[in-house]
């Protein structure tokens, strides 16, 4: 007989909808809530976390899981299903109310004395904050004893199945191969015109270039939402409401548009989740990294593609009459020049990675108890001397430049940059599978790679982890030499050095 | 020993929590969310106010609660604060699931119904989804057994302590009142000209012109927003977040304004309830009808005040250089015809309580079984023929054009009518107390109103009934002779004639 797995999608619907609730609360934060509201904002929120925990830790789940696996057939998608609940009310389950409790007090004011750490330009005014969030992640970590080293048990959290054994050596191979091709563009001689992207940008125009291009790679507004905030995010209700929110710029195009584009790979991830899934363990992204390489892919592969900008600039210099250049050759170029700077959120292509392998390092040794929060600002400064050849003027442009780690998230950082592996990896393979992208992409033909997208990752919500849906679409797991590959065609195509 | 009640609070902060995460998802889904986004917001809000009937009705909450009056000071707000909490749960633990599920379903049913049957103007295809509401409502009222009519059971829910024996006498006797008004005005022979009203309202000096208003009045939108939907309402979500919405009409200017003034009122209110009972029974509101005379005095008392329109007159005409007229006289004229016309929610002051009447009349006998929904056209033809003298000429501009039934909503009309009672109640209070309101209108002082409103009446939450409120504030419990004078001098300086 095989086992009644109804009560058991009851609950678990009940927690998936929890979570539903918790991100219309965030995003209306961000977006659209009164400041003043924040007081009551953050009872609110804690209340409906606090009850979604309950319920995933709650003792009748956990029997319908166990029952259900007993029983249930071993090949069914609802094996799968129950496996995947399992892993995540273990994981629930293993960190105690308390110190879920402590890290949310602690981050909640780590995020209040950082942002008057970042206005001070003082990571002194930080560090007392940082060392509480520190150790209790530590703690955690400990606590979750997932994999080899204490940092695997956050990895876990965002990127299932990847460890630090495996990132680490990774990370070091693309570090060296991205400071050779950095040194190239340096030693080129060549100066890649940026002028184009500069001069005057109206809102207006901006709104309906950037909704323009989101439609055109295929985001449906009719199941979707763009509005403002203050850091871009994309926020996935439902596969029939996902919402973006961008910022933008008005004397540069490329901050406002590159946003959307990227949020809007996001969002077509969220919204070619499997419906018949909805409310059920298999019915979300289940990867960080994953998730990054489709907003990396439509950003770049597709939106900083020479033959995007074939399609894209007649109707640029419909909305930018009066802007310096409209030219594709002109817009490409100035939409993938490379320069090492300080600052992550505005990197290139080529030097994000290094921003990544600076914090990794960073939050590994910290997690391991290698390093003291006192130690970082210099470990830090190091770390980008060494990788991007660059000093920061203050803490400020310095280590003080992300939420993350005042939010309390260690172990997120890698995800960006395996998002960019992952996301030339793709890319190949659709082009392999599928042939002549970049013509299709001057006709203004993305469908195609949408609908491969779709088929290949977007509709196995999180049924797989990255390695194995990237082995399945390509022919293999997770692998930097794609990205190495593209990283090298744009320097010799921009900078006329293959190295 | 006085008991602990940390835990009660704790508790209860759980509970006020979720129905302010309901409202914030039901607000979202009236204003912004993409239409298809509904299939699976109808599961969260199923979710979420599923488990606050769960957290509410849960033995633990029960427990702290009779311990606290067990052994509380008698005479603190602790006493008054379990007391409400008494009251909440008694009435949440009454109803049986099942029966709340049932209403649920068939009310989700019931609209969609409803929209379509009045789309058809057709009563037949809409009987069938609200003979199962009524019978549904009528178990509910039977169950919950307050007072002594049937009907009082679902009043109680909206209007704690007033009961069908005293409001059926006391809507006869307005009827009949208001019914010698109408005559009076009808046989004056003046038509009071309202083309200053009619003509072309652009949208955004419409948003505009209403947005000066509302913060006239008083309405902080720094702790608040103003947005767009179909049916205007006004969602607290704590008392530094009120969002108000709107429409328009760009024909007339006065469905925009009066419906912001009135929603603006509501949010004034909500602006002023105390914040150290955040999270409190006895923080929020409690009567509808306290509610909808916060509405009422604000779009009417105020906003359609003679001097108020002294006031707002070169304003209108700076909006609005291309109107037909803007000199305060027709303003106000056109602000306040009186003329019965099918539709309640575009009645004026004087028409308005009659179309309540009617309702009741009809929902009373409803409940109490002796009205079947077959016969309900023809009893709603009847009773708006005995009252406002016309006959509809098909359901839609007939029984059909409320969403109340088709939502469930038995025992709310009244409020609408004893709201306009105790607007003219308080607004002759604080006229008697303040003196002078019409040159403070004239001169754009509205503060002196809102400080008086804000201390006889928000600052109070729901520690006192309607009728002790009033007491307290006016010296008197709810009562409609400042409402039956304020209409009589109305009519008088519009149509010259003082009955």
């Amino acid at each position: 007989m095989t086992h009644d797995t109804s009560r058991f999608y009851q609950l678990w619907g009940e927690v998936s909808d929890l979570l539903v609730a918790e991100e219309v609360l965030r995003w209306d934060q961000e977006t659209l809530m009164p400041q003043p509201g924040h007081v009551r904002r953050a009872h609110v929120l804690a209340t409906v976390a606090g009850l979604r925990h309950r319920l995933l830790t709650a003792p009748e789940l956990a029997d319908q899981v166990a029952a259900g696996l007993d029983r249930c057939d071993p090949e069914s998608v609802d094996r799968e299903q129950l496996v995947a609940a399992r892993r995540e009310i273990e994981r629930a389950t293993r960190v105690p109310e308390r110190l879920v409790q402590a890290i949310a007090a602690a981050t909640s004011e780590g995020l209040v004395t950082w942002q008057r750490a970042r206005r001070e330009k003082s990571f002194a005014a930080f560090a007392p904050a940082l060392e509480r969030i520190v150790a209790l992640r530590r703690e955690e970590a400990s606590i979750r004893a997932v994999g080899d080293h204490p940092y695997d048990g956050l990895l876990d959290e965002y990127e299932p199945g990847l460890g630090t054994a495996r990132i680490g050596p990774l990370f070091d191979r693309l570090s060296d191969e991205l400071a050779a091709l950095v040194a190239a563009v340096a030693d080129s001689g060549v100066d890649v015109d940026e002028s184009a992207a500069r001069g005057a940008f109206p809102h207006d125009a901006q709104l309906a270039f950037c909704t323009w291009a989101a439609t055109q790679i295929g985001f449906d507004f009719d199941r979707g939402r763009l509005d403002v905030s203050t850091h871009p995010f994309c926020t996935g209700l439902d596969a029939a409401d996902v919402r973006l929110t961008w910022r933008w710029d008005t004397g540069d195009f490329r901050r406002g548009l590159f946003g959307v584009l990227h949020e809007a790979g996001h969002g077509l991830y969220e919204q070619g989740l499997p419906t018949h899934w909805r409310r059920q363990p298999l019915g979300i992204a289940r990867s960080m990294s994953l998730h990054e390489s489709q907003s990396r892919l439509w950003e770049n592969q597709v939106g900083r593609h020479r033959d995007f900008w074939t399609f894209a600039a007649p109707r640029f210099r419909e909305h930018f009459p009066a802007a310096p250049r409209g030219d594709a050759e002109s817009l490409w170029r100035a939409a993938n020049r490379i320069e090492p700077g300080m600052i992550r959120v505005d990197a290139d292509e080529v030097t994000y990675i290094p921003h990544i392998v600076v914090r990794f390092r960073l939050e590994t040794a910290l997690i391991a108890g290698e390093l003291d929060v006192a130690d970082l600002p210099a470990a830090w400064n190091q770390g980008y001397l060494r990788l991007l050849g660059l000093e920061p003027r203050d803490d400020a442009e310095g280590v003080l430049q992300d939420i993350h780690w005042a939010s309390g998230l260690f172990g997120y950082f890698p995800t960006y940059a395996l998002g960019s592996l992952a996301s030339a990896q793709l890319f190949a393979a659709a082009e392999r599978d599928l042939g002549g992208l970049g013509p299709r992409f001057a006709a203004g033909e993305m469908s195609e790679l949408l609908d491969w997208l779709r088929d290949r990752v977007h509709r196995h919500g999180s049924r797989y982890t990255a390695d194995q849906l990237l082995e399945r679409a390509t022919g293999a797991p997770l692998d930097p030499e794609p990205f190495l590959a593209y990283a090298r065609g744009k320097v010799d195509a921009l900078y006329g050095v293959a190295p």
